[in-house]
């Protein structure tokens, strides 16, 4: 069986074999994922990596000015690189979603979101996290009605409109800084204080004749008509806005390696020891998905994990000769 | 009191006020104590680097080929840019030796071998590894007169020449393999088997016509004349070498913080948590000093361990406020 795969931003395609049983399969194509697939490489294991999104979430980040040796570069950028690197050592890529994951007596099969079968004998699970969700009325019918997770996708739409940003946060300071760029006012709705780091707090008051943030305040409904309108909060205070950008944290995604019963934190996160091995033998994860710094999620810290798992990977090899 | 002080390889020099108590002092300037600047200024902490050497032991590699985001680079051009990194974003950089650290009731007095004090309330330790010595006959008497410890350096002096290395990890194979560029001959003596990645394993063969491996053999003594002429072997056997390159691991840099009361293991790796704390507040170590991952010492693994201590000193002053 073969089946003709993408290669994403890229441009490139081939054919990819999916008979044969991989060495390291890496789930997830974010900096974790890359550098694990880099190291892989270096250590001659057959090595593919399954990602549907080109890059993880450090893509939607404008401007990274903290991955050691690159002064500014846009998180995309950052990650065609990764992948260029990865592809210069022959790791294959697949762009698609594992939906499920189950184990043979020597190897484990990954089945697909397009119903494609990979088989290989260890897996790191590089998935990272996802967006965390207000859970407010309108949030669901009005989402790309104004509704919206990403400033760095959505922030051009509202030339000299009004926009809310929901969150307190590091991700959330930089999408209200960013969006001074093109609409006229920002409200940030922050349920406790401002958290951010001293660099974006900084950013905020330079910007204070744009940005208003109001603290102590939850976000209560979003109402609208054909988009949102505004949104209630819940002291009783109406906010008109032409958009809300919701910016309140992420969940990892592990739910696919509860089947192979991958031990899991009371938040979701996988738990792996400093070599980044779980508790299944074979079985390794890197990056935001693991429970090892949930507060620090940077690229140099998940590609750093990510060659770290490669290398435990490649001991497991080592150690069965 | 000001002291002038030069930027090494980027050529800058300008004044630096030591009267200041700096908010965060690294000791070292390789990948982890270049990247805990980056960061450490990211945090607006009042940040400066010491180190005698610029870049560290990395910049003796001619080809870094797994540092996620640059296919090809040397270790040098890569340390230029982490420096240039640090230096963006205002950190300073002191070109001195730190010989002793004390405790003062609310900071750290470093003496530099100039004689120099800084002062500063946290430290973060990336002094790194220096070369483990053979301790054969020979040895010292021959040093820089055919003995090296680094091919990157001096393979060019040996054209022609037939030289041996000692060692069988990657480093040994490394210089070996770069050493066919200019030897006509080159043997390893490798006390136990070649135990280098399999990357280098294959090099090692496609250079067999040059490179011959003994296996199961310990240099005794080194011996010559004005110049190396030649080792002895436990078995006996006489070798005749124009040169011998040393490449047999490495020792963490750790005497420093024994007066401070900083934790170490018994081969002396400073002792850390995940968050790079060591057993005495305000320190932090990161990089190859350290006792979390010796076997697997990459330069993005200290660069997110110089990130994530320079985040463990930033968190202690927020815990202070």
């Amino acid at each position: 069986m073969e089946v003709n795969f993408n290669l994403g931003s890229l441009g490139k395609s081939e054919n990819l074999d999916l008979n044969q049983v991989f060495d390291l399969a890496i789930i997830g194509s974010g900096p974790a994922g890359y550098s694990a697939a880099i190291y892989g490489r270096r250590y001659e294991l057959n090595t593919i990596v399954i990602g549907k999104e080109h890059g993880g979430m450090i893509t939607e980040t404008n401007l990274v000015e903290n991955y050691p040796g690159f002064k500014e570069i846009s998180g995309l950028e950052l990650m065609n690189r990764f992948k260029e690197h990865a592809l210069k050592f022959d790791a294959k890529i697949l762009n698609d979603t594992i939906v499920e994951i189950k184990k043979e007596e020597n190897h484990f099969i990954l089945r697909t979101q397009n119903n494609e079968f990979i088989k290989s004998k260890t897996i790191i699970i590089a998935t990272g996290t996802k967006r965390r969700q207000l859970n407010a009325p309108g949030e669901k019918e009005f989402l790309n009605k104004g509704v919206s997770y990403c400033a760095i996708c959505d922030a051009p739409f509202y030339k000299g409109k009004v926009v809310g940003v929901v969150g307190g946060s590091d991700a959330a300071a930089s999408s209200a800084v960013q969006l001074t760029q093109y609409a006229s006012k920002i409200y940030m709705f922050v349920r406790s204080k401002v958290r951010a780091e001293p660099y974006w707090q900084k950013l905020l008051k330079k910007n204070s004749d744009k940005i208003e943030i109001l603290e102590g305040v939850q976000v209560k409904e979003i109402f609208g008509d054909e988009k949102v309108r505004g949104v209630k909060l819940d002291n009783g205070q109406v906010v008109e806005l032409d958009g809300l950008f919701i910016e309140i944290g992420s969940m990892p995604v592990s739910e696919l390696t509860k089947h192979i019963g991958v031990e899991i934190d009371e938040k979701g996160y996988i738990v792996v020891d400093k070599k980044m091995r779980t508790n299944v033998p074979g079985v390794y994860a890197a990056g935001d998905v693991t429970n090892l710094l949930p507060e620090f999620r940077q690229v140099v810290v998940a590609a750093a994990q990510g060659a770290i798992a490669a290398h435990s990977a490649y001991r497991f090899f080592k150690e069965q000769q």
